[in-house]
């Protein structure tokens, strides 16, 4: 089955809003083995929406399309699609239930525009939105499916999941292509390649590896074309376990885990509880591991110590140290994590202290100068960095590698 | 001048990587007045780009494509590209030095693919990269320009600011359109709409409304189309004065301002310490404060109390009142913001405390539910709210409140 995806909306083009639908859609559709061709966005007007139907229905099997079913008059897909369909808009009476309840749940007054959300075009197939008003819709012309979701991305992804996903799982057959990412942590791009040159050479024609960084981490994407899925499977895990035992202590996953929910993991089996002591980070690991569900579970809580301060007020930093060797110096960050699982608690945490720029560098520490702390049972480990970038960069590339050194002070693999 | 932007990347199509540069340079392009029209998204594959290049090139004035200039086998745009331009490959001696003072400034090995990173199509202009190794490139044919560029984004964004938002400037004429956004916290998209209908209505038709709703944020955005730079402006500026009689608490600032940068210039200027006291926040306001470069001077710490146990301990909350009332409640949050302005020595600060969810609701406080207090020289406003949507969105909507709450407090507008 092949689809393309259509995103309506001027924000978009005007660059006031990232579009993160299409990726997850192109993601969720790659899962149940539909591939995504084309990616297009266009403008809020009907001309627009009308020229871009024109030219890809008939032309996929697929199109989704996302964004301007809005209560508000810059929404103009719906109107657009009635007359496309040349089909009157009615009431939908599930949707109108449902976008009553949810006011009167929340003591809140009905207003003309909220029960205009529940009009469709009569020709479609209404999908119910538990998570919103607007509900999705289902048209099929010319042998292509063509289906509408509004661009708040959690109403789509409700829709995605409810209706979407398990309609179009029915009409694809096996697919043909099977991923598998292997997630890193701690070894630049170029590095990477060439520690894994000789394996990346060995592998056989069939499988396909790509290079996706983010700050601070690095994913390996092995593809495999053309061959059944269980033949697929077991190459990959051949192939896997041969790289392995070349870059194994960098691993902390697969398939898009991210590195806070498998330090989470690990906390949890072991039954441990941790703690941060943050200063350059700002409270960005605290952040990520609580994006966690469930990570009370072993997140006890944190310390954000901007100020110094806060640095020997609350964690117990000696004063004296700070001003000899520095807020951003071994002995600092040594003393922010143990002090934070004395204080908090744990046996477990994690400190940071660095320049994240893009002031406050200096010639003998330029910006993106970061000490790292983590500390087991009183067992501490401090290393420097010399990250760089941005200061989101340099921020997330710090919270990272706190996380990943953690998890391998626990594995014994540091 | 007319433009389109191609986004080249497999990791994008299948759903694993989301891409921000497009939206990135299409808000740079607007400010100087070009045009985006066309948004596309192609795979890594030689043939796919040669055949987005022939439909656009000569259709639109500028055309930038990003990705594919990593340094490993699966980045094939610069190949395509030379072939496209049957240029071959040299390398660009500026590029080259950069590279080599690079790896030795951090110890690095020099590696054959990284010095390969500085080829470039003979017939192109290269674009110095001052952020990584792989230079931009700029063609000209057939009346357009094409524009490569590394996916990477922040090392897209300094060649976009170096040497490419300069030269396209030169060559455009006056904008002749105008936008002007205004920012908004606490009232829901169909609310807001209903709030400010009359005045909507009474819009001059040059002037064009539209809704951006985030979590916990609705932008407003005003377009004026066909008139003269000063005339739009002064439109704007009678429009948006008439607006602020309406909905003036909930404005927090204009064009994209964040909310924690217009909150931390308020705290600034008065020259105030905060701190924050999160819970089911997990640190997220504290690092929204700290993404700020120069928030030092007025971001002091934060105490992240998941654990009960670290409300009492590190913030001095009452153990029996969180035993009777739960931690979910008025008291709790109003005492963890007191304790950390003592704790932390800070005249302001914030609190939270709700459920986040997915678990962990009941029938009296269903998921969502959560108490924020703000306190400013031990005056504490508290409130109960019900936020709505997945964990993620929980969190950001009671990390927006929180800090519009205290900038109202701050104020005197609650």
């Amino acid at each position: 089955m092949r689809s393309a995806l259509i995103t309506i909306g001027d924000e978009i083009l005007i660059g006031q809003v990232t579009d993160t639908n299409a990726v997850w859609i192109s993601k969720q559709l790659n899962k149940i083995g539909v591939r995504v061709e084309e990616m297009v966005t266009v403008s809020d007007e009907a001309g627009q929406i009308t020229a871009t139907l024109d030219r890809l229905m008939g032309r996929y099997d697929l199109l989704i399309m996302t964004g301007g079913l809005g209560p508000t008059k810059d929404d103009i897909t719906k109107q657009t699609l009635a007359k496309y369909f040349d089909s009157k808009l009615v009431s939908h009476p599930e949707s109108l239930d449902r976008i009553r309840a949810f006011l009167k749940e929340r003591g809140r007054a009905v207003i003309e525009s909220n029960l205009r959300q529940a009009e469709v075009p009569e020709l479609c197939r209404p999908l119910l939105n538990n998570h919103g008003s607007a509900p999705g819709m289902w048209f099929e012309k010319e042998g292509s499916i063509l289906i509408s979701l509004p661009g708040v991305p959690y109403e789509m992804k409700g829709l995605m999941t409810d209706h979407v996903i398990p309609s179009i799982r029915e009409k694809v057959e096996v697919p043909g292509v099977v991923h598998r990412t292997i997630m890193t942590q701690g070894v630049p791009e170029s590095y990477l390649a060439e520690m894994i040159k000789d394996w990346a050479a060995s592998l056989p024609e069939c499988i396909k590896l790509a290079y996706l960084p983010r700050p601070g981490i690095v994913r390996l994407r092995l593809t495999v074309v053309d061959k059944c899925a269980q033949e697929a499977e077991q190459l990959l895990e051949v192939n896997i376990d041969k790289l392995l035992d070349i870059i194994g202590k960098h691993v902390f996953g697969y398939d898009d885990i991210s590195l806070e929910d498998a330090l989470g993991k690990l906390l949890k089996e072991r039954k441990l509880k941790v703690a941060s002591a943050e200063s350059c980070t700002g409270g960005n690991i605290a952040r990520l591991l609580t994006s966690v569900p469930g990570s009370s579970a072993y997140f006890k809580g944190s310390v954000i110590a901007y100020d110094n301060q806060i640095k020997s007020r609350v964690l117990g930093v000696d004063p004296e140290i700070i001003e000899s060797e520095g807020a951003v110096s071994k002995k600092v960050v040594e003393q922010m994590a143990l002090g934070v699982c004395q204080n908090l608690g744990t046996q477990t945490s994690m400190a940071t202290s660095g320049i994240a720029g893009p002031d406050g560098g200096t010639e003998e520490k330029p910006v993106g100068t970061t000490w790292i702390c983590v500390c087991h049972e009183g067992k501490t480990y401090a290393k420097q960095y010399l990250f760089w970038g941005t200061r989101e960069r340099v921020i997330d590339q710090a919270s990272f590698t706190a996380m990943q050194l953690l998890r391998r002070l626990l594995l014994n693999s540091l």
